[in-house]
């Protein structure tokens, strides 16, 4: 089955706020075998809402709309489909009783411009929004179905899974999907699809391989589709196990998962503890770890060494290593993440130092220069490393690498056990 | 004038790419005069990409297109133009040239895949990408034109800045807008447009109001279009001036900005420098601090004390602080600040300490207490918040809040001078 998304909101277009709406709800209807065909974005405006969405009708079955439900006046969208199907409003009391729960918890006055968030097109159903002011919206329709949200991602993604989903699933007869992902890292899309070409040409007609590629990482997704998915598991197997041992000398995981993800699990699962000592990934490394719930258990913390006089004040860099070797240097990282993973008694440290630009680069060590360090108690494993891209991909390129050098560690010291 | 962007791409569909390019683009586009009045995401299909591209011309004279250039095979728009405008191929010298150079410089082989890259569409003019692999395509189309470009964000920044910004107005006649934005923080989107209703009835009918929100942070642009720039401005004069009056209280900049930009910018117009004790912002203002070019003249560094060893040991916080009033609160956070400051000697600190959740809230202190304190050699200032939503939006809201309260701090001392 096809279904299509409509984004609306002038922000969209003139590009103050970026679109991760479409890219969660692709993942989730594809998750259930629902192929997201189009996507489109309007402006607040309701001839181009009306027109996105009588294309979309005769094209798909589905239809979900995010956006232009604030309380403001250019949010039009409710207004837009009350027209639209033809019919009157509604007080939800429901959703007045929420709002007015919402509003007194938040310590706030209860606005007539909020109340009118519970007047609802008669033609829809409504779905609650938990999580915010504006309800979601189900409207039936000639066998057809749209479902508008608010364009808030969070109050979206809650009304998504606790109504919309379920919803579709009772009302659709959908097929199987299945998919397979893997991560590899620091080999370029090309050199890699060179390598998988012959594979990849004995794959079954049905069978789809996808390059996901985002900066020195690339996810290989492997999808079948059909009834059963059993049959479908056991079909793709030798596939993947060959797509498996193919990509081994790049593997992050053998999952869909981002670097920083990967190692907190590993972590984990070993009960270990880490610190970091971060120069050029400036933090990054700590807040990407923080970002994980529960992440208290394995992270302890660390520091942001970006002044020479941190690396030695806070981390006990001697002060002749880095006048010797330079605060980009092997020596350097060694001693940082020798020295944190003492201090903060972790098992197992992090640090890096490098050049991420613009600025900075010299002759020796050009912009994209990153030393990285991982230690535990029996060894310390130091890399140099060279970069490209803006700054920003120097910092996240340094950052997924460290990660896998902390997991190679983890992996050397499984296997000499 | 009008334009349109069509993104390709199956990973934009099964949303394992969140598209950044169309809102890069259609600021850039918006900036020159230029509204997008839609959006478009296909899949990688040639009848996909077909339909979309005839039904986007047949609405406007501009379409710029991004994605499914790469050397993959899933990879078609090139193919797909090709048939299209009904051309053959050439290999473009120039593309071969830059592909070996920067092969070599990459010390990678120029692979057959890779050259297969400077085989371009007879019928387009090529737009160099210094920044990689795929060249941009400009096709002259019936008066009408249509823009291709590989979807690597950072190319297509550096195609459209390089090549298609210029031909675009060397081409087409453009209107003149004009926008201003400024920055409001922690005041709800309904209660903000309640306080503007009055102002925002009286505004000439060419003039517009927007709210952009973005976690407790809400933009607000004022747009106006016309011929004459200058008078634009004029005109806009006195409503722009009675907004920032009527915004005062929750003014966090008179500009388009970020809480930690604008910080990092008031830090260096003073020659000022900053340090950091982070706990449950766990290195995240670190991180958006050290992704500003040039920062390492504003900050020093700082510590990620996740843990309450790292905030004895590293911040000297006294023990009996801890065990007395709990890592989350007042004392703890003036002590982590003060001492952060006096151990790198820098002119300002801010700390935070707070429940991010999910986990780790009690009656007491529920999740999204936080406290912040920013300290400089005369003051600490602390003060407890309460942040709402999911653990990212905690963190980024505490984020932005610790940059507000450092700015009250910057202000209060530049008066009290």
């Amino acid at each position: 089955m096809n279904a299509e998304i409509i984004t609306v909101g002038d922000e969209l277009l003139i590009g103050q706020t970026v679109d991760t709406n479409s890219a969660w709800l692709g993942t989730e209807l594809n998750r259930m075998g629902i192929w997201v065909s189009r996507r489109t974005a309007v402006g607040d405006r309701a001839d181009a809402i009306s027109a996105a969405l009588n294309e979309a009708f005769a094209r798909v079955d589905l239809v979900i709309m995010t956006g232009g439900l604030g309380p403001t006046k250019d949010d039009i969208t409710k207004k837009t489909l009350c027209e639209y199907f033809e019919c009157g409003y509604r007080v939800d009391e429901a959703v007045l009783n929420h709002l007015t729960q919402l509003f007194s918890k938040r310590g706030r006055r209860l606005l007539e411009i909020n109340k009118m968030q519970a007047e609802l097109p008669e033609a829809c159903i409504t779905l609650m929004n938990n999580m915010g002011t504006a309800p979601g919206m189900w409207f039936d329709y000639h066998g057809k179905v749209l479902v508008s949200m608010p364009g808030v991602p969070y109050e979206m993604k809650h009304i998504t899974e606790t109504a919309v989903l379920p919803r579709i699933k009772k009302q659709f007869t959908l097929p199987t999907i299945i998919h397979r992902t893997l991560t590899v890292i620091n080999i370029p899309e090309s050199a890699l699809s060179k390598e998988l070409e012959s594979w990849e040409l004995n794959l079954p007609a049905d069978m789809k391989l996808a390059y996901l590629p985002q900066l020195n990482t690339i996810r290989l997704r492997l999808s079948a589709s059909g009834r059963d998915s059993h049959a479908l598991e056991q079909r793709m197997e030798p596939y993947w196990n060959t797509l498996l041992e193919q990509c081994s000398p790049y593997l992050l995981a053998a999952s869909d998962t981002t670097a920083v993800a990967h190692c907190a699990e590993a972590l984990l699962q070993r009960g270990a503890t880490l610190s970091l000592a971060e120069s050029c990934t400036g933090g990054n490394l700590a807040h990407l770890f923080t970002l994980i719930p529960g992440i208290s258990s394995v992270l302890l913390g660390g520091v942001v060494a970006y002044a020479n006089e941190l690396k030695t004040g806070f981390l006990g860099v001697p002060a002749p290593l880095l006048t010797e070797h330079g605060a980009v240097s092997g020596p350097v990282v060694a001693a940082m993440a020798e020295n944190i993973r003492k201090q903060t008694g972790s098992d197992y440290a992090i640090a890096t130092s490098g050049i991420a630009g613009p600025g900075g680069g010299t002759d020796q060590k050009p912009v994209g220069t990153v030393w990285i360090a991982v230690a535990s108690a029996q060894q310390t494993v130091i890399k140099e490393w060279h970069f490209y891209g803006t700054r920003e991909h120097i910092i996240e390129r340094a950052t997924n690498t460290a990660c896998q050098q902390l997991l190679k560690l983890l992996e050397t010291e499984a296997h000499n056990r």
